[in-house]
């Protein structure tokens, strides 16, 4: 950490400041300057508040160089997530999670869940806590969709993919394989240290609005917890595009990998909205070097409670599997 | 809602469609045209998803007339909220909420209390639970900070604002005299039905990037519960810009008089990040038509454990009452 | 169009907003509903101004159905562009355009447009005119840069791409193959509108906060003038991410191909700011259809005038180029 | 500046980066750390190319301490500009330019420019070159409007505001008193530096997605040219939420006070898009400290031939103005 500092100012002034430098054990340096002096602050910066730092008149800039996701950024961890046997990470095969947007009853996960296992998914994802901009829309099945999704998952005999949208329902997450914090979730702190001690792999979305960093962040909430099984999801960010819901940040792609060991998905369903997109974004993020793809996929499209226009139905999901899988090889990866 | 159907299309594929209208008990009408028919609903549309009809092959676009926050565009509702005898509300008196960001002890908000008192606050505002990016960050006294909360209220009969982050802390907000629900948890629905059934005024922050409708579902949330006292605030949106941390969109202070009855109130201290342009903001809030602040006061910013650099001293505060007085009586408004 | 009034209006009121429509010799229809009505407009809308509509006091919503961006939309057009006998389009080899991103001199010129022909592209793209957003930045060697441009195009028997961006230089771009548009120019109508009369493909750069409606619309102003021969260039949008300069819009590849018959190209170097971002997004690129790259290359990016940090090696070049051979095939498209 | 250097690097590696260095004729300092090295450079900076210096292999990060802008932060400077005796500044009256979005005629000029002038409006505001999203829109009358517009000046001794979109129509634009740069022509930087040698006062509108610093950079093109008459106007910056146009920037207000002496006013019509937001946010700008208001008055907004809907009526404007004069005194200002 880098902390500018406006020329004549003396020892005194100076005093509180590098006294809260001394609570946190820190070296620092003092370097003189022409037109500003620089306080030089290294070792662990974790505990170091930039804003109170800024709140000292003298105080020009402060400047952060290390990220403060200490453990999302050390690449000495591993680079997989395991779950049931299959791996999800940087050198593996990729990933397809793929399944209805919402749990409607048994018959309707039954269905979809054996086409697009069928076409090649290695995940069912499915939703039962449904989280809804509206109040009067179906909010889904809850308790009773999570027994649905267990039924599913033991009959297809196929891990699933399910949103916890708060922590009074963490027991019933059991039995789900992955556990997806939703996009609105993401800084919803209670939540993801309640969900983390579950020692489960989490599918961490980000906030449609985070920045990378408040999102790492996020994934070191879980970390801490002694759970470093996260799986970060790019969903699209808000744009002021009026044609698409959202916009896809493939830049996260490469620069995850750049910044840490996590595996990165991507859900181009919810990113733009409507079915005819999602088939050209889904062999973008895989051309980018993702790890996997979250895909919603409906047969009945308009009579799904939720999400219908961006769902595809199964047949072209078995078309799109067909060619992400010549997209896989080109770039010499494999799909699961 | 207008539904625009391609030309062409022929009764039985539109079955399904007029079938999915006729279970929501809707007037409609088919209105046909050159280039393209339209099927106008009219009714109790609240049930109707977008979504869902938008999957039909045949539909070209959907488009709602009305918004879907029926008890929020309410305006035969009463206009104000009534929090121990304090009117909040359009015809009402601006009042001004003020504090330290996080409750640090009890001598520090003892402290600050009483100035911002002293200087024409209506309410203390300080927080004990603390959403905060990093783990590694103050994360508020919780438990322990709303009893120090309750505590000054009472001695310095003051009514008192602070944010609620989790449905599992619930009832340590019964003496807390208006709820804050922050900008990260807008959308946390869970939490949102969960508060309103406490039945005290909620103070809805609106998320850093949520649309004007997502803010007023959110509300729509709160007053189909039962309870009507919702204070909206903005407290500024993301943007390109990297000199200020939010962009204050000054905007929804007349929108929102349009769209709704309820009481808007603006946050400058978070939307700015710099206490330099607090002021500023905050006199340009008043002469907008906004119905309150929410403003950070600390005594010792750099020793503040959160947000140092975004509060404002005492003295500034003062100052800042002085000309908001003066602004308030320019736009023909008083001050609480 | 549709335009929603409100209930209750009388004939004499409405006469205005007839009369306006009546100039326009268009057809309409007049559809009464219980909560509004809607005036119908169908035929050439093109003349009619929505925000003059709008201003009438009983005018709820004026809709547009269809784009306003006829000559673009007309998918009759041929599907690509003809320079020098290489077609760029939806059904032709994706080409790529490399080189620098200034022209410094004609040995760097030469060097590197050697390579980038060597490992394959297309075009030689290079700047001599640059628009800075700092006056003390080199601005390029405008007519001698041309110059050069022209003696290496010749030399290497390798069509060119030159950004324009000024009238008062019109002349100069004869010789110049694809005439570029950059971002900061795409609504300088004067300058489109005289280019346009070149008669030369052009490559019409996406403003950096313009919507694809925007973008589209500036095209049409080419179009109009009879021109037709225009390749449309994603670059990237603003966003709130400090880590990328820019967030390349994925969702405008396949979008553009529902709306237009124009080809569509992408430009990763500036939308990522970053070499070691390039190449995954390039792949991603042609993996989502776009018919063809435009790349930054220097073979000393340190040494370079400008944009260093976005260049790529000739040698991290050749590497993309035979990976994106093979997505390209993957999905089933050539390399030019 | 700052350059973050990676350890372990040998002077050999560092030496083209100290080359470079010593050809801008700058202080350095080599500052060793444990973590990174620091090279100081202190100077004129306004040379050095961050994105050459960031393309070293070795370098981590480049940090700014001080703007490019050295002409524009110059607060030595005299901080008004005197347009025909009309001062505008920081200390000096709050004044108001207000009249149609475009000349239609002779009469409806005249017409609004009597009653704006009567109303209190200090400059007659008026566009002749109207750079529209759809070719198909209403141009503008071009130099036919610019006579109409000096016949009205001369008529009502009132000092006139047009913008202009060309190089090729300077000579028309001498008889203009404030010329204005539009927000899509803010960075059309041949455009800036030809009207920068016109001598006038230049009013110039921020890109509707430019950062402050792109904005001071274009301001610091015009000043380089030895023309410091430069007004800052900020007109709204594009955001995600469709119900308004665009989202006023309040915070440059107090920001760019803090930057420079440089005038700053806004403009509430284009940024809101709707007449019925027009008021409130103009008595906010004033609030906030602004330096004037530019403001869109039509007598028949219906019939204006651009922008209606965003037009107040010339009442509204006179109801305004009232308001406005109390706000100005409320903060100790007065209104021209």
């Amino acid at each position: 950490m880098l902390i500018i500092i406006k020329k004549e100012i003396n020892e005194n002034e100076l005093q509180p400041l590098l006294n809260e430098v001394k609570t946190h054990d820190l070296k620092y340096a003092y370097l003189n300057g022409e037109e500003y002096d620089i306080l030089r602050l290294e070792g662990n910066l974790t505990k170091v508040d930039e804003k109170k730092i800024s709140a000292f008149d003298f105080v020009l800039q402060v400047i952060k160089i290390s990220p403060s996701y200490q453990k999302v950024s050390n690449k000495d961890e591993q680079s997989f997530i395991n779950v049931n046997g299959i791996k999800i990470g940087r050198n593996e095969s990729i990933v397809v999670m793929a399944g209805p947007c919402s749990i409607e009853n048994y018959d309707q996960l039954k269905r979809i869940g054996t086409q697009v296992k069928h076409f090649g998914a290695a995940f069912l994802r499915a939703g039962a806590y449904k989280p809804r901009t509206s109040p009067y829309s179906f909010q889904g099945l809850k308790s009773e969709g999570i027994s649905i999704l267990k039924r599913v998952k033991e009959e297809l005999k196929m891990p699933v993919v399910s949103e916890i949208t708060s922590i009074l329902a963490i027991d019933e997450f059991k039995d789900v394989d992955i556990i997806q914090i939703g996009a609105r979730n993401m800084q919803n702190y209670k939540l993801l240290k309640a969900v983390a001690k579950l020692n489960k792999p989490i599918l961490l979305k980000r906030g449609f609005a985070s920045t990378v960093e408040e999102w790492l962040m996020s994934a070191e909430y879980i970390i801490k917890e002694g759970n470093n099984q996260v799986i970060l999801c790019e969903r699209g960010v808000r744009s002021f595009e009026p044609l698409t819901r959202f916009s896809l940040d493939f830049s996260v792609i490469p620069l995850i990998k750049k910044l840490s060991n996590l595996p990165i998905i991507v859900d181009p369903s919810h990113a733009s909205g409507h079915f005819e997109l999602v088939e050209s974004l889904s062999l973008a993020v895989i051309a980018a070097g993702a790890d996997g793809l979250i895909i919603e996929v409906h047969d009945k499209p308009f009579e799904a409670l939720s999400d219908g226009i961006q769902s595809i139905k199964p047949d072209r999901f078995a078309s799109l599997m067909e060619k992400a899988k010549k997209v896989a090889h080109a770039i010499g990866r494999d799909m699961f």
